[in-house]
């Protein structure tokens, strides 16, 4: 196996990290490794698994001499530096949502549509971490009975905002025990003891477009527009893992054995799920973890024997994220 | 107006005090005030806003003397005392779920259903903290619109589990912070920077309790066994306010104007639905609040023009529970 030139971009970024920590537990063929992240911490060396790395500016030179480039720095640096990326046949994996909905550029999960990273030209977008999340339990579920119609809530956890947003939680409750008053910074209202319906900006339609993405997101990755989803996301006091409640309706009867024998096999999916034993997904296990925890599963009382019910818990840094895309270059070694 | 002789059994419960809050706000007319607690606290003095009272054991002399008694103190002791507290001509107001589900108990939320209150055989029972909150947007649509589904998730606090509940996340805050252990006492897990999707005991059909309540219950107050209710209830680490994302499917054609317009009418809720000002339901505002926000009303991707998704957050010791059991003794004065 050939070893690669891989640059991360955004490598300081909770994300970035998490990035090259999956390169190395996924035992990526790294010829050279690279790290870009701003000015601010150019020259500075980073502690990585793969030794101390030099963190450098970002340039066109460094997207020449690179075969992938696996993108973190958020949508504007995406846009910025498209051109230059793919113009130096460097494979572009981005993780921002910039690219999400053209045509022309895949939206993969590997588990799901790795055929399609094959067609991609040049660029490769990395879904939003709700989307993949629930993506996990949902695509084995689509592929098996059908599905019709999705209706997600989400309790998604402060890593969504990055760095800045797990810190602004740790720095609340500090502040919180120590009596001093809090200040929201990251988010727009107090995130300790409180929870916000509302992330990233409103669409027209009264939605979010953290909402609308899990919807426009799913149906792109399953290549199904008929599947009718809607979601509510909201923000928690919680670190790192995401979860969601899930009801769907399917085409074709479904139950709950036999919704658990289709997940037990499927690829990326823990079933957590033996209420006897208390055992169900949770933010706090499902942390750090590559696999997404499905449990909770239910026949629906809506939608009956066409109903499921389940809930997910999954780390929105690493499935969300940074795993996701290190998948979807390990498709090209 | 004649005042009446009052007794609040569990009065130094979270409910129970702020059953005497609610007495008091609502301007009860009282003759006499008198507190039942546990043989711990009997014979202590408390603080209340009639002044100090001396705190009694449970006896049927205190249910001979009073006209109404307000029970908060756990399903055990009401099932215990009701037949001594109805022999009596005391009327018995129920917080716990003992008797929920009896034919002859009418469950009651006064702005939906007092006339079943008035045919009551001496027992009234106070409804689930989760179905009241959800019902005091709910019941304004299915009088306008008809419910045909209810799709619920919910982001329970912690006062769910009583003063017992809060303490415990107020307690897991200040160990983490100083560096200590968490060891959950009154939860099954760590509630700080965690969801625990599991509220009471769990059914056969794989729901809780908790969830089976809501669809139960709503049912019976709005009576209308027709109506399809799932919910997924999650405990979730904020203090005491009960959040719920609801997605509904009418019989009538439904719209964002249409049900702002029904809901902004209804008794019991406050709008908070300008998303252009950063305004929906929080658990932080909705706390110690009587009414239920409700906001983030928006025509749902689901069932489109028969369905609507929105968010509610309201105070779960208040209408969840105190207030209401409060605004049903008010029917009787």
């Amino acid at each position: 196996m050939k070893g690669k030139n891989v640059v991360v971009v955004g490598a300081t970024g909770a994300v970035g990290r998490e990035m090259i920590e999956c390169l190395k537990k996924l035992k990526f063929p790294i010829k050279n490794l690279r790290l870009v992240a701003s000015e601010r911490s150019a020259g500075q060396k980073l502690d990585t698994p793969f030794g101390k790395i030099t963190i450098e500016n970002i340039s066109e030179k460094v997207f020449a001499e690179s075969d992938i480039a696996l993108f973190s720095a958020g949508s504007g640096i995406s846009k910025e530096w498209r051109e230059r990326v793919v113009k130096n046949h460097c494979l572009m994996i981005d993780n921002s949502s910039a690219f999400r909905y053209e045509k022309d550029v895949p939206l993969v999960i590997p588990q799901i549509n790795a055929d399609a990273a094959m067609k991609n030209k040049g660029v490769i977008s990395n879904p939003n971490c709700t989307t993949a999340i629930a993506a996990m339990a949902l695509y084995p579920l689509h592929k098996a009975f059908g599905l019709k119609k999705i209706i997600v809530s989400t309790y998604q956890a402060t890593s969504g905002a990055g760095a800045k947003g797990m810190q602004e939680l740790l720095e609340q409750t500090k502040n919180f025990t120590e009596g001093k008053k809090i200040h929201p910074k990251i988010f727009m209202h107090q995130i300790l003891f409180n929870i916000i319906p509302h992330i990233d900006t409103f669409e027209k339609n009264g939605y979010t477009r953290e909402e609308m993405k899990v919807s426009w997101e799913m149906q792109k990755i399953f290549r199904d527009n008929k599947m009718a989803i809607s979601c509510t996301a909201v923000r928690i006091p919680t670190l790192r893992a995401h979860s969601e409640s899930i009801v769907i309706e399917t085409k074709k009867p479904i139950s709950e054995i036999k919704a658990r024998t289709v997940l037990k096999k499927a690829k990326g999916v823990e079933l957590i799920d033996d209420t006897s034993k208390f055992k169900y997904p949770m933010p706090m296990n499902a942390s750090n973890k590559f696999d997404v925890e499905v449990g909770r599963i239910r026949q629906n009382l809506v939608f009956g024997k066409h109903g499921l019910e389940f809930f997910v818990s999954g780390d929105q840094l690493l499935r969300g994220a940074a795993l996701n895309a290190v998948e979807i270059a390990q498709l090209f070694v």
